[in-house]
């Protein structure tokens, strides 16, 4: 993992937009009765220009087949044209077939698209262990490949199709000026349980007109996702279906980004941009969640152990189960460091709370602070929480995102498959 | 860790009792006001005969005042005499008056018992963050004093006065003969919530009458724990003040066991059976459960990765909630293995269920079986639930215990401290 930082100073600029937003990228999303009936559940992204992709996959050894696919295709294919996606069954556990199919969809939306098969990157989200339904794919790529438009509407209609107990869709869209070229960048993604990334979370789609290489795209990928994708968490568990994939045209026609320096500096903060937006918002749409959960940790040791403190502390059932009860209960918070693998002195730690109701301070070099629970209460009522933890340990940070732990997730996840 | 097993052909026999069934132990409950009112919320241990003490303890970097102060009496003093133990205030993140009161405690009791204060054990469980009431505390160990009995009414007393969030108490008694003599170890337990121990599991306190030496009373610690209180989870929080004394007072007479050989076998075979027992029962009785949730992974390569893949199933989030669905979801199951961190071949993975209603393969070499829905589902719906992993990789074997995840879990957290 690269220690490169993200300039803050970089002008991005968000925009109204999603995977259409960049030049030469196209979407649709159809219903093609995968398992759902009455909604959409097949996307498609295309690219007449060639573009370069890049991607991080789960990191489980349980891999769905589209996982595996989509490993092979970024690792040796020179360029891609579209990316398939369907919601319903997620294509895991399904052994031969499983990649049978994913071949078989690549060869269907190539003929369908008129481009290479080994352009073609495949993705799926749902049930493990059913296998896909081969006609209902095949006659899905086809409806796809005739609805492709570079409307807002036609992302929109893709955001859709990927959700699965997802309550409302994510989508970005940013510009960065490089080389005195306008690059955009656009992105969907889907992901509301069984989200606990180590190494990207369930369903992302990033698309840009940037000139870069493959390489450099790479890169930009390693060095964000380890400080976005993977900070969020909404129940431990890590996916066998986590697919991150970037996309890049040229079409801006911007000088090639080729190495490190600033072009790419500006490029990766464009790309922080997105990747923060859509992680952020998947943790807020967390299966049954009624506020986001935002931990800061500063002052830690190390960057890998404010890491591991905000990461324990976001994924903690009783912290979760806390702030779902608007409880200031700072024991479960300073438990959570405590069993993290990270090493520190429980004496020196502080903890306040903040949210749009404001902040308040309620433990001080270990010790609960004298401090009105009422006034806590009210701060932890919001629907976007932070819980700050000083360390007083060193210089490093990290924030992690997560949500609470309702009713509903129980409910959601108890029956999630009738 | 020891490789030592626990043997299975030695015969132990389970009897009606606690903390008090081995000869010479005497214990009481009291209401002392803690925090809770009308309920009993102090509890003491006494042997009048000196005892060894084993402990084991939190791997929580935050650890409670207690917890300290039992390490340390552990580790220097010769001998123990009682036990005090209060539900309602953990004493954690409480610094040096939470030391103060551990101290004051002592001291209160070995006055009242007449033994010495360094021979005194305590232990507390309940809210982060407050301190211990002194004069309550120290009223408490007064009427406490008074109240020891060695009848089961008194360690009844003495198990519901440990419980915080805890339904039904915890107690077991067995006997087994060593060198002629009947040897007796009874236990109780209290353990609810914030269970996921990486030493030990809230709070356990075993009596024996065996005539062990320290040295070899803490070598069977360590050699249990790790299979028994090690093994259970209710919600992955490792709490700060997991807390597992072993006292022997020698007063069974058998010839000293200060060396491995048959006699320490047959005292293993028997903590073993009282270990396992109030781990499982805690497991059971997990914060809003319904159901016991056993993960038994068979044919692993490693005792190690057996391990790590019995807890990873056993303490996911959507694992547990399937099995309060009674939802034969076996994909989460598979992909809760995929994440444990240990390596394996997924299309060699065989799944089946099994309770008192019968058993049911679902998955085979990693694919999913025609199975009866209706029969699973029936089979999921009983209030002991196993799930058998086999790995095919190799001979080493692991269960784990769990509960599964209700409304109730949410309930219960949401609003703990209130």
């Amino acid at each position: 993992m690269s220690d490169k930082c993200i300039k803050e100073d970089i002008k991005v600029e968000q925009i109204d937009g999603s995977v259409t937003a960049a030049k030469g990228f196209s979407a649709a999303g159809v219903a093609a009765g995968i398992k759902y009936t009455g909604r959409k559940d097949m996307a498609m992204i295309f690219t007449k220009e060639p573009a370069v992709a890049a991607g991080k996959f789960t990191s489980n050894v349980v891999k769905a087949a589209p996982v595996k696919f989509d490993m092979d295709i970024v690792a040796n294919s020179p360029c891609v044209h579209a990316v398939v996606v369907n919601s319903g069954i997620a294509n895991a556990a399904t052994g031969q077939p499983g990649m049978d199919i994913c071949k078989k969809s690549a060869k269907a939306a190539a003929e369908a698209l008129s481009i290479p098969e080994d352009s073609v990157l495949v993705g799926s989200t749902g049930v493990i262990g059913e296998q896909l339904p081969e006609d209902r794919i095949t006659a899905g790529i086809k409806a796809l490949a005739q609805s492709l438009s570079d409307t807002r509407a036609a992302a929109a209609d893709a955001e859709r199709a990927i959700m699965t107990t997802d309550t409302v869709p994510k989508e970005v869209a940013v510009q960065v000026l490089i080389g005195g070229k306008t690059v955009t960048i656009g992105g969907m993604s889907k992901g509301s349980g069984m989200i606990h990334p180590n190494m990207c979370t369930m369903l992302a789609y990033i698309c840009t007109d940037c000139n870069i290489t493959k390489e450099m795209l790479q890169k930009a990928a390693d060095i964000d996702i380890p400080d976005t994708f993977n900070m969020i968490t909404v129940d431990g568990d890590t996916s066998t279906n986590d697919t991150y994939l970037l996309l890049a045209n040229g079409l801006a026609e911007n000088p090639v980004i080729d190495s490190e320096g600033d072009d790419f500096d500006t490029f990766l903060a464009a790309l922080h941009h997105v990747d923060e937006y859509l992680a952020r918002n998947m943790a807020k749409d967390g299966e049954g969640a009624t506020a986001l959960f935002e931990v800061a940790v500063t002052a830690a040791d190390t960057k890998e152990n404010a890491k591991k403190l905000a990461r324990s502390v976001a994924s903690s059932s009783l912290c979760k189960a806390a702030i779902y009860g608007h409880d200031s209960n700072f024991g479960r918070f300073l438990c959570a460091l405590g069993y993290s693998g990270a090493d520190f002195d429980p004496e020196k730690v502080d903890i306040s709370y903040s949210s749009a109701k404001g902040e308040i301070k309620v433990l001080e070099n270990g010790l609960k602070c004298a401090y009105s629970e009422d006034e806590a209460t009210a701060i932890l009522s919001e629907d976007e929480i932070r819980v700050n933890i000083c360390m007083n340990e060193g210089t490093s940070e990290a924030v992690a995102w997560g949500c609470d732990l309702s009713y509903d997730y129980v409910k959601i996840n108890a029956d999630y498959r009738s």
